[in-house]
């Protein structure tokens, strides 16, 4: 755990609704430490937060990728905080405001989908992009975008899970899980919704069993939503829900199809294996992101 | 028609699959001459265009906002070009570097509807903002934006007219009228979409008819989208369907109900008749953006 003085170390957090993955380094291949902590109540998992890093001191900076929603203007009264989430316990927490307090660093302060995109933009699979959506699927569905080479906030920041999409009933007449859309993408193609669709955890699912071409298609709708949005130069799918290898081919051979060749861009027609793409960070995307933030905060100051 | 020699006049030209409307000015205050050319062929349209501003030289520049799909990508060795139009006699077309060679000025070339954009931002109902929607709802739907105080781009440009919606065939039998896509948002929801389901121009249609609540719901649905991909600030609509003046209120209220709380920004829960307006320069956002785009090609020489 040595280190010189002029090579500064970062911290990173990746705060989910079930864990908080904290990584101290300075970029993927240097790697000084790295725990996951349980998201109990804002008290104990923010306590345990600063015992790690504070056994890491000093740190020239901490970024954070956060669950949301959040509060990711500068200039708010309430800039990072955690808002409106439903989780119990959450809501309205200053969360970028206790671990500054605590450790006296700036803090670099996000969505964790965006600290995702961060990351992959920096070390990963969007190097070299200026507009590009990186899209988790997991307990939940987000997404984050860099958009010219900066991160996507606009009014607030996207909820790209809560797109609404064609859903045929006949096909499908599961009503979704989602508590506020039913079912929207997320309430339809997250985790939950699928193990409540078909009584079993989605990573339990066999290959060749009927969920995964009805998920390839609800995720290539989405796509599609985003490419007319947004014109992303490349999409990145990462989370639990992907490791399904069987699902990149079907959401590309989807897109390609209910895009019907309109978009003549030989990315898409041609090449769309290197356009829907996993991350190249694999399930670091976010936490190195947050590093990727902290790094950001210095140069902010 | 004088002008002194210090102050620059410039050409914009809004191209449309019906007409031309070209404008020499300097800002909305200050149009010196406008003329309409329709779109025939491009000898044609082009020699007329080119006749007209031969007729104001000189001109510091000339701005194109133009139909599409089309090749933005200065770095591209198609940039200027309309490239898949299925407009007979307009695919493959080189329209900036035709109007350059003519007319031998700088010459800033965008989508019609980021021309609008741009001149919404300048001059109209989106100045000061960072990242907002400028949607047209007419012969065709587009939709151009800013993201970051810059016009969005990505691979090539927002196709916002093309989602694939939701789409209740119980209380919409409709097919849709795009030829790829059948039903999406411009199939259903576009001028010559609502004339083929009710018999009758969209114009002509009684504030009280059907139409328009079933016009606002799919106009609200696209909204939803563009609000959970891009999280704009505003979004403009213009186009000539949203001369029905009934039209706001609904898609204001369709926004609001489908969202159902869950983007807890004032500006959508509490303000949204300041959110989803009208364009600031009326039906000359195009033009007068392309003006703007003249402006940039300026700076950018």
């Amino acid at each position: 755990m040595s280190r010189t003085s002029d090579v500064p170390l970062y911290g990173g957090i990746e705060a989910g609704g079930t864990k908080f993955v904290c990584l101290v380094g300075r970029d993927p291949t240097d790697i000084r430490a790295e725990t996951q902590i349980p998201t109990t109540t804002p008290d104990e998992t923010f306590g345990r937060v600063i015992d790690f890093f504070g056994g890491h001191q000093p740190l020239a900076a901490i970024g954070i990728g956060s669950f949301g929603p959040l509060d990711p203007d500068p200039s708010s009264p309430t800039y990072g905080y955690i808002t409106s989430t439903p989780k119990p316990g959450w809501a309205n927490t200053d969360f970028r405001g206790t671990i500054r307090r605590a450790l006296d660093v700036p803090i670099g302060f996000d969505t964790d989908v965006n600290a995702a995109a961060l990351g992959e933009f920096t070390w990963g699979a969007a190097q070299g992009l200026d507009t590009f959506v990186y899209l988790t699927i997991g307990t939940g569905i987000g997404g984050g975008a860099m958009v010219g080479g900066r991160l996507l906030h606009g009014l607030l920041h996207p909820e790209m899970g809560h797109l609404l999409l064609p859903h045929d009933r006949q096909r499908d007449p599961f009503a979704g899980v989602c508590p506020f859309h039913g079912d929207c993408l997320e309430g339809l193609a997250s985790g939950p919704a699928m193990q409540a669709r078909w009584g079993q955890r989605a990573e339990t699912l066999d290959p060749d069993h009927p969920a995964w071409p009805l998920e390839a298609h609800y995720l290539a709708l989405a796509l599609v939503s985003y490419i007319c949005v947004l014109s992303p130069q490349r999409i990145i799918l990462g989370g639990g829900v992907m490791k399904q290898a069987a699902l990149f081919p079907l959401v590309r051979q989807g897109v390609q199809a209910l895009l019907k060749g309109y978009i003549r861009a030989g990315e898409i027609t041609e090449h769309i294996d290197r356009y829907i793409v996993p991350p190249g960070l694999a399930n670091r995307s976010g936490v190195l992101g947050a590093i990727a933030l902290a790094r950001q905060a210095v140069r902010n100051e």
